[in-house]
């Protein structure tokens, strides 16, 4: 690329601030149904961002941000003890199909880039990377990489495509101590990395200390930075402490840089957290980095269902949704056990795309409530054919319905009540009886 | 019995009133950690129930109101198309198993009374029933049915013991109509069969005319009535809606007739509900119930998710739950598709729990924490045992780690993340070389 093509390059943020409505505004603007000047606006003011790798071409553009649909993300990846890339291939194109917006690819074990590169072409969404994993497997200890093996680790992945990283670039020195009296102490990976790694070095998190060189690989690329939170909490008894607080102070600062830059970035959220705290963290989080679109994990709201946390996500994700969180990221069953499988990957982006959709309802954003006025009315019809095809997961339906009597698809009932005892089925007869029809 | 005796019985609410603590008070109040004081003020002030019908000796006794943990109820029983008496035990014991504090014999089809023996002599849990299931299922249709076979089955199922019965008497004949603009019309069965009855005979529901025979029962035996909503919202667009408001507002009258006739009374509520009604539904029916305990079945928070809704109502019951709710019913995944099976009365179960525990949690209730706090400390410690001898379902939280590969219980990891990259792993290891051992 000369450099005359490579200065009129421009991120989205750039050209929403210069007035300019890019192609990828239209489209999110259309599959939302919101004015296109509406999307350019909130992507100037750092509300949305459209994660947009110019390398990634065929990727369907998404807006995360508090105007737009609540997004759902997949984790998926190989770890050192399990590396069946087709497989990963495989969980992508399920979450895909099931309604994931963005896949993040977290690999470890394995040829990472041929990994993720499969990936990529396997699905069509805009894809997320943590590169301090990549940066990682390559050797023993974190400790034993410099500045420029983690930045062009950065710069790899970014000529390679990947929309969004994921940087624990908030996490300072500083406030490693702020964790020691936790109870379940740091459980992000990327967060126990840079903690590792700055206090072998005795040395500020380098990527805060090059953050200005991270930028530039960003802005050159349109990579969105998504600020990773290494110190959110992984239990509830941790929520909202100093540590986790103060990180969240320096995010605020980064957010500012970025946008200084013309970087999009979103900030990532945790985590365990009580009900009742929820909301307030979002909140906080929006205030703390002003209203730069925040993606959260869970957040869980009790500890102690191991094997059912999409369920313990949904919850925490569905108030935090409701609340303004953009993105959510899926938990699957097997979270605090092992890697996903491929069921684990379809129980997790269901029960993530339930919470963010029930967050969007109570949000009273337009149309959200269509589908499933839809289905209700098909409900009342005993139209199971519409029923399966607007749910969220017509196989999983249509096989619980099969697999609990002989039923079919043309009976005025199912095996909850039988054909007498169906209340619709009872309704629908006294309104005949009165001279009214059903719906 | 004699009529010296009978006189002498009172009910829990009766002896709380007049300042007796009982042995029933002294269990729950040891079970929550309460004062048996404040569990008896509670009871006199209508606030709490413990159902305790005189006739079903070995019951563990609960406490159902705002001041105790939010409790979960267990719906099951055989329909005219799946009977097997024996699975509905197994399905109950189950249940009680994985923490149901009660069961609801929802049985509609085969030998009805035998049926309910056997779940009450399987199971050790308080016992709910629909009376009106039973007198329906021995007719054609439910208008054959005059008021004293209806009594009568009440009488019957009293004398057997059962603890609490769901009564729709609340629905008057001038309540139809407000349901004919419905989306969803009257799901409740319960509630169909009233309307259907008042309007074939046009007369009022006999529940309501003949609400204070039903409560000489009730009384005679001590059995709560929990008040049905038989027009509880069927999909998102009726939620709130005038149907509902107006049995609502009837049910608070009623709640008052109960407790000057003695009798323990809870109220039963919805349903559908967005996420951003389900504090105000629960809030407004407190104020029109003046505080009688709430029991909630879901509330659903989307329509959109049939095969999931145990994850749907997990989201509106710990909203719920947080509210005030007092007893969560469970919803299975087979809701809206058909009978559950015995692995959904699993799923249900679990989920309905979180749903509670995370509503006790978020309300602040004393010692809710501790079994969270205690899971993290050994998730932290890789003490696998603890963790799931400490979980609400340690059979499917071990399966889901032992599927995942072949890591054991000593590991110091999981295949998440593999021994390497291990956040818990590598904070320890800076803790150790920092000098801080692990909690």
């Amino acid at each position: 690329m000369s450099k005359s093509r490579q200065e009129i390059f421009k991120t989205q943020l750039q050209h929403a601030r210069e007035g300019t409505i890019t192609p990828r505004m239209v489209a999110v603007a259309r599959d939302e149904g919101l004015d296109p000047e509406l999307i350019m606006a909130e992507l100037a003011a750092g509300r949305l961002i459209i994660p947009s790798n110019k390398n990634h071409l065929g990727a369907h553009p998404i807006g995360i941000g508090v105007a737009t649909r609540c997004k759902v993300n997949a984790n998926l990846g190989t770890s050192p003890s399990t590396i069946d890339p087709q497989m990963e291939v495989r969980k992508a194109r399920l979450a895909v199909e099931l309604g994931a917006d963005t896949i993040m690819d977290l690999s470890t074990g394995g040829d990472l880039p041929g990994i993720r590169g499969s990936i990529m072409k396997g699905s069509n969404v805009v894809l997320g990377t943590v590169p301090i994993y990549e940066a990682a497997s390559g050797v023993e200890s974190v400790v034993e990489l410099g500045v420029e093996d983690l930045l062009s680790v950065v710069e790899r992945q970014a000529r390679d495509g990947v929309d969004y990283m994921t940087i624990h670039a908030a996490l300072l020195a500083d406030h490693v101590a702020l964790t020691h009296d936790r109870m379940a102490g740091i459980v992000s990976r990327g967060g126990s990395l840079m903690a590792c790694w700055t206090a072998f070095h005795s040395e500020e998190n380098p990527f805060y200390s090059n953050f200005d060189r991270l930028l530039d690989i960003c802005r050159r690329h349109d990579v969105s930075l998504s600020l990773g939170d290494g110190l959110r909490p992984g239990c509830l008894a941790d929520a909202g402490d100093s540590a986790q607080m103060a990180e969240l102070e320096v995010m605020g600062h980064l957010v500012e840089r970025c946008w200084d830059a013309g970087v999009q970035v979103m900030v990532e959220g945790p985590g365990h957290v009580p009900l009742d705290q929820v909301r307030w963290q979002v909140q906080r989080a929006a205030e703390l980095c002003h209203g730069a679109p925040f993606y959260v994990l869970g957040p869980i709201v009790t500890d102690l269902a191991p094997g059912y946390d999409h369920i313990t996500s949904a919850i925490g994700g569905a108030v935090a949704a409701w609340s303004g969180a953009s993105m959510l990221c899926y938990v699957t069953p097997s979270e605090h056990l092992g890697l996903p499988r491929l069921d684990d990957v379809r129980k997790g982006v269901v029960a993530a795309r339930i919470a963010a959709h029930a967050g969007d309802i109570a949000r009273g954003r337009s149309g959200a409530r269509q589908a499933d006025d839809a289905i209700s009315i098909a409900r009342r019809k005993f139209d199971w054919d519409t029923q399966f095809r607007l749910c969220l997961d017509p196989h999983t339906a249509r096989s619980v319905r099969t697999q609990q009597g002989t039923v079919d698809d043309n009976e005025h009932c199912c095996t909850m009540c039988g054909p007498n005892l169906c209340a619709v089925k009872l309704t629908d007869d006294l309104n005949e009886s009165t001279g009214r029809a059903a719906g």
